[in-house]
């Protein structure tokens, strides 16, 4: 006889979370009456800026809170294809926007409409660990590629060449990245999105930092590859995490079946959410957001030689996203072991490598600055009397 | 060279909302002016009770809507587990309560846990449809098994032992069925359950219209067999359908891989959704529940007999959900057609059989009490005019 309780075979590759059980170690010594200084949370710290939340309140007083059609409501679909034009000069057709349940949910809709059973999908490793788990759900192979620091730990054309193989289905890069902060450059997204296209293969691109850069506007990809599959999210950028939004770009061969997975995996994304949404386009929020961004880059700018003046080795300067990936060689021979110390014994919480990939994890933390100016001084306090206790 | 845009083999078999093109239709003809009695929409016409309403605007008011634990609030799993005590006089382990973004969730979890590529997956035909689909998504073989009126459109035990096979891995049944509103009797859900305990299969029920039903309380497969994966939500009978919010009861020994899966498909459920519902398990909201629920059923009471009086054939009393599933044969040689003409000529939209699976489909029409009295009564009457006209 089975056993009923038999997990799938996949579930032996699907890995959780590691950082969740430093936090739930972390809550523990909170508990205890300890303060600790969380530099391991990859959302932000500031609450959904105002307009959007009364946008919410004003639809939920009216009580009407039903499905909407599965790709999104028809007017935040225009807003979001307002916005391509407006912060990128891109004209995108709103039939080709798909309001999604989070990233995740844009992720799941293109890697499922793309990638068979065998397929592989490239990707960088370090990189968002969710992602090689989606493929994993849908039978393909998700590839990790070693990136460093001389490409700026982003892939490049000529890695995705070498790593190409028959099976290969699809590239997935993301620009500002998790780890490492890192963009791709428009020049370099250019060869890639040549190389995908010449190889006849799928390119998504996780934008779902962009807003959340600190040189120049970083540029979509559609600029490069309109037939590129581009995911992006309200959580970040927007401040809208717990209410799971997002969004894909689609090609228009693409959209109807994207609709059709959209319908019998999701039913709809979030009505309220969607309600909420719609406010992030208007001015007063936009202004929000920029001083939000002013802030994530002042805290940047502290902590990243800050950090550096405390051995920690951060070899690409992070234009986005909200993280600093050092490398921790000179430090201590294994980053697990080194989070917990540092959360233990100096109250700072980060996240060990290994939620990242396979490619050197134990040399590697990640630090998130989504914490105000004074508790990330506190914490490279806290660091420096630690490392120098 | 590929074509970049070749859509995935699964692409194929999954099958769009078929009822979606004729709503659509019908938004056209309101357009011009028409009235169009709706009888084709599997949600409940009430808004959210205005408790949880409230609910969720204290919880905006605050603004941090961040991220919650993935498995959901610790509050709300208990208040769920809590549920099961005061309504079916149930023990449930709040740990083994997994909230999540609708039963669309629920299923994608629990599937994507027990179900391997090749592995088959019993269910009745009619269904409903997006089972077979989260099946096809992760490489498993959807077998849809047909049901008739001679057990009340349940699959029964003695089905079970003959379509098993050394590929069977799952059972899925759903007590009330969309979309025939007929309920699994206790000693058929006990044996059902005990086939699939003995041939070492994994028992998932859907009860997603639990609190809708019309005579007796239907009883939760839990309490047949606490290894059953239960999946519920908040969209029916709490009136919660644009929130995306529902649950899954699941074995301990299942949670962790739950969590993991939930982890990287989700990152947790909607956070105001999670406070809302919070609010559903009040005495106030309840209250409104139940009226709903006495409301629901004058609806049956009335369209039951009144579409008998038409010739359109019901063969099983519906006791739960807000559906009515119709033999049309003596009205009509095909039920797509003749839902068309019902919509164009009778101002009245019905949801073909088609959209529910292959068991005969031509021959079925689904009507849906989601709609006030007076509303049924007028599509009666429209009904009448037209099939006596």
């Amino acid at each position: 006889m089975n056993n009923p309780l038999r997990a799938a075979a996949r579930m032996a590759d699907i890995a959780p979370f590691h950082v969740v059980e430093l936090l739930t170690r972390a809550r523990a010594l909170e508990a205890q009456g300890r303060t600790i200084i969380h530099m391991e949370v990859g959302e932000p710290d500031f609450p959904t800026p105002v307009p959007m939340l009364e946008a919410a309140s004003r639809f939920l007083r009216r009580g009407e809170v039903h499905y909407t059609p599965s790709l999104g409501i028809p007017e935040l679909r225009e807003a979001i294809a307002g916005f391509y034009e407006t912060r990128y000069g891109l004209r995108v057709d709103p039939g080709r926007v798909v309001v999604t349940a989070g990233a995740s949910g844009a992720l799941l809709l293109a890697l499922g409409a793309l990638v068979d059973p065998g397929d592989e999908v490239l990707m960088a490793d370090p990189g968002y660990p969710c992602n090689r788990h989606f493929v994993r759900c849908l039978g393909g192979l998700p590839k990790g590629i070693p990136v460093g620091s001389a490409s700026a730990y982003q892939l490049t054309a000529e890695q995705l060449e070498a790593a190409w193989t028959p099976h290969t289905r699809a590239v997935l890069v993301a620009s500002p990245a998790n780890p490492t902060g890192t963009l791709i450059t428009n020049g370099q997204m250019q060869r890639i999105a040549a190389l995908v296209r010449q190889r006849g293969g799928a390119l998504l691109v996780d934008e779902i930092y962009h807003g959340l850069t600190y040189g120049a506007e970083a540029m979509s990809a559609l600029a490069f590859d309109d037939d590129a599959f581009v995911i992006n999210s309200f959580s970040k950028y927007f401040g809208m995490t717990g209410w799971r939004l997002g969004w894909l770009v689609a090609p228009q061969a693409c959209i109807r079946d994207i609709e059709k997975l959209a319908q019998n995996l999701f039913i709809c994304p979030s009505a309220p959410a969607q309600y909420a949404a719609l406010a992030g386009f208007q001015r007063d929020t936009l202004e929000i957001l920029e001083a939000r961004r002013a802030e994530f880059r002042n805290r940047r700018d502290f902590l990243l030689p800050a950090l550096a003046g405390l051995g920690f080795a951060i070899h690409t300067r992070p234009e986005g996203a909200f993280y600093l990936y050092s490398e921790i060689s000179a430090l201590a021979p294994d980053s697990q072991e080194f989070a917990w110390r540092l959360l233990d014994e100096a109250g700072v919480a980060t996240t060990p490598g290994l939620d990242f990939g396979t490619n050197r994890p134990e040399a590697h933390v990640r630090f998130a600055y989504t914490s105000p100016l004074s508790t990330l001084e506190e914490g490279v306090e806290r660091l420096r009397r630690y490392l120098r206790g």
